[in-house]
C-alpha cells in the first residue's frame, strides 16, 4: 500500500488489519501485492468511483458507505459470474474524514469483508482539495472462458430478474423529502434499499453457463438492458405488468402509476438480469429453489433492431422519459 | 468500464481505442474485465492516487499529468520485479476538465502506453465537487515467487541505487520560484526530472533472482529506505559522498551544501534503490552494461537495530531534519 508519511499509523491501525495477513499484501507494507489464480480459472477485475456530494453526503454513515462502495464492486463481479477474493482501495480524504470517521469507515469494511469473503490486497491514502473520493478496484475469478457477457443474448431467450425493482430509486426519492404516504416500516425498506445493495454474487457464480448475457442494474433497468440489446444485436421487449416490485413499490405505484419510470429509470437496484433459453428453465427453477432470491420472467429476446421496449397490458409501447442515471 | 450516461460517447470515443482490443476487455462495454497469468506466473497489483492542487496543479500539461500518473504506478511495479501488462482507470472530474483537456489526456496515455507495453482494462468516471482525482490500478507479473520484497536484506549486502538522486526535489523548488543560479537547460533537466518519472521496468525485471531487497525512491530515499531496515531488520548505512547526482544537482549542491536534504529526503526520484549480497556484484555490473542505467553502491547493510543512517566524509552520522515526504 502507498501512503503519506504521516499516515503510516493510520494504515497499520485500521487497514493492515483487513489483510487478514493474507500471503502477497505484505502487511500493506510493500510497494504492490501478489496473488496467483486459482488452475483453471481467469481472473475478473473491475473499479467503481463513489464521490462525496455526488454519490453519498458528507454527513452518511461512514460504515455505510464503506459497504457500499465495497457491494457496487462485488455487484459488477456478480454480474460477470467470478467469485470475489479481495479488493485495492483509494481513500482520498476531504476536510470532513477524522479519525473518527475513518475508524467508523475501516469498521463496515471489517464486516462486509467477512461477509463476501473478500479482504484488502493495496491501496493508497492522500487528500484532496474538497470532499471525499474513493476509488474500489475489485478482484474475482471464474473458470476460464466462462465470464457471463453482454453479447450472447439470443432471440427466443427470456429476460429475467432478480428480487424486485425501483426501490432503491424510491428509496432516494424518499431521502430527497418524498413520503409516499407509506408507513415507516415501507419507507425504511426503500432507504436501505438504496443504502445497502445486495450483490448477487452466489446468483451469478450459479448462472455460469446457464444465462446467455448479465448484468447488474446499477444505472437503471432500461439503459443497463440497452447495452446488452446493443452487444447483443437484439430487440429486448419487456412486460410492464410482469416487472417484480416489493410491497413498499407496489404501493407507491399503485397510489400514482406514473412512478413506474423509477422502476424502469432508477438505479441502485443492484439486481442481476440476465437472458436464459427455454431449455434452461428447469435449472432456473433448481437456482431460485436453493438461492432463495425470486427470479423473475419480465420479458423475451426478439430478432430486430438493438432496442429495449417496455409493453403495457394492450401490448403498447409504453414511452419514458428518464432511461437511465445520469449526473448531467 | 462503468460510466455514468451522457459520458457513453466520450468513453468511446477516446478510452475504448485504449485498450488495443485486448480480450477481456470488451471494449469497455462490460461490468468488469478478464485476463489470464502467463503459465507459471503470479500477478502483481497496484494502485496510486494523484489529486489536483496535491499531487499536480490544475493548468499542467494534461497529457504529462496522465503519464506520471502511469508512471508512478508502474514504478512500483518495477520495484517488485513486475512486467506490466495493464491498467484500470478512475477519473473523477472537477469543473476545469472540458473535453479538449480530457483529449489531451488521452493522448499522454496512448503515448506511454506503446512505450510501456500496457493497455486499458477497464474503469470508471464520474465527478467531483472540487478538483480532479485520478487513480490508477497497474496490473504485472513475475515469476511465481519471486517478486522482490522488502524484507530480504542481509547484513553484508551492498545498497545500490539507479541513475541520479534529488533531481526531482530540486525540480520542484525550481516550479516554486528558486533558481539556484543554474542555467536553462540544468533547470529544465531537474523539472522533467519531477515532472516526468521514468519508470525502471528493466531493470527491475533484471533484478529477480539478484537482489535481495528493492523499493523505488518515491517519498524521499531515507524515508523509502526505512522501510528496507524495518521489514529487513537491519541497519543501513549510507555514504553522502557516494550518493549519485546529476551535473544540475552537484552544481546546486555545491553551491549550497545543505541542499543535501533535498537530495535524501526529497520524493518523486522513482530510481531504484536495492541491496545485494557481495557474490552479485558481477552480474549487476553486467546488468548495468546492458541497461545503460548507472548502478551505484551508496552505502552498506549492517547488523543492527532498524535503521537509516548517513555518514559524511569523516564517517561522522548526518542529521537531516527532512526524511520523507508528507501531506500535513
Amino acid at each position: 500500500m502507498n501512503e503519506v508519511t504521516g499516515e503510516f499509523d493510520m494504515i497499520a491501525r485500521l487497514f493492515a488489519p483487513l489483510t487478514d495477513g493474507r500471503p502477497g499484501t505484505f502487511d500493506l507494507r510493500n510497494d504492490a501485492a501478489t496473488f496467483v489464480a486459482s488452475p483453471g480459472h481467469e481472473t475478473v477485475i473491475t473499479l467503481d468511483t463513489l464521490c462525496e456530494g455526488i454519490h453519498f453526503f458528507g454527513d452518511d454513515d461512514p460504515a455505510g458507505v464503506a459497504r457500499k462502495l465495497l457491494r457496487v464492486n462485488l455487484s459488477d463481479l456478480a454480474a460477470m459470474g467470478a467469485r470475489p477474493f479481495g479488493y485495492l482501495l483509494s481513500l482520498a480524504r476531504g476536510k470532513s474524514q477524522d479519525d473518527p470517521w475513518l475508524e467508523a469507515f475501516a469498521a463496515g469494511l471489517k464486516e462486509d469483508q467477512k461477509l463476501f469473503g473478500v479482504t484488502l490486497l493495496g491501496g493508497d491514502t492522500t487528500r484532496t482539495e474538497k470532499g471525499l473520493v474513493l476509488s474500489l478496484t475489485a478482484l474475482g475469478e471464474v473458470p476460464m472462458g466462462k465470464a457471463l457477457p453482454r453479447s450472447g443474448a439470443q432471440p427466443g431467450d427470456s429476460v429475467v430478474v432478480s428480487g424486485t425493482l425501483g426501490d432503491a430509486a424510491l428509496g432516494l426519492c424518499i431521502l430527497q423529502g418524498k413520503n409516499f404516504g407509506l408507513d415507516a416500516a415501507n419507507r425504511a425498506h426503500l432507504v436501505d434499499r438504496y443504502h445497502l445493495p445486495q450483490p448477487r454474487l452466489q446468483l451469478g457464480h450459479r448462472l455460469v453457463g446457464v444465462a446467455h448475457a448479465c448484468l447488474d442494474v446499477s444505472d437503471g433497468l432500461l439503459g443497463d438492458l440497452e447495452h446488452i440489446a446493443q452487444a447483443s444485436e437484439v430487440t429486448i421487449q419487456l412486460d410492464a405488468s410482469a416487472l417484480p416490485l416489493s410491497a413498499a413499490a407496489r404501493s407507491v405505484l399503485n397510489a400514482d402509476a406514473q412512478l413506474l419510470s423509477n422502476v424502469v429509470g432508477g438505479g441502485d437496484d443492484y439486481e442481476l438480469v440476465f437472458t436464459v433459453p427455454a431449455s434452461a428453465r428447469p435449472e432456473l427453477a433448481r437456482i431460485e429453489g436453493e438461492s432463495g432470491i425470486p427470479l423473475t420472467v419480465i420479458g423475451d429476446v426478439l430478432p430486430g433492431p438493438a432496442r429495449v421496449e417496455v409493453l403495457d397490458s394492450e401490448r403498447q409501447v409504453l414511452q419514458f422519459e428518464r432511461r437511465g442515471w445520469t449526473h448531467f
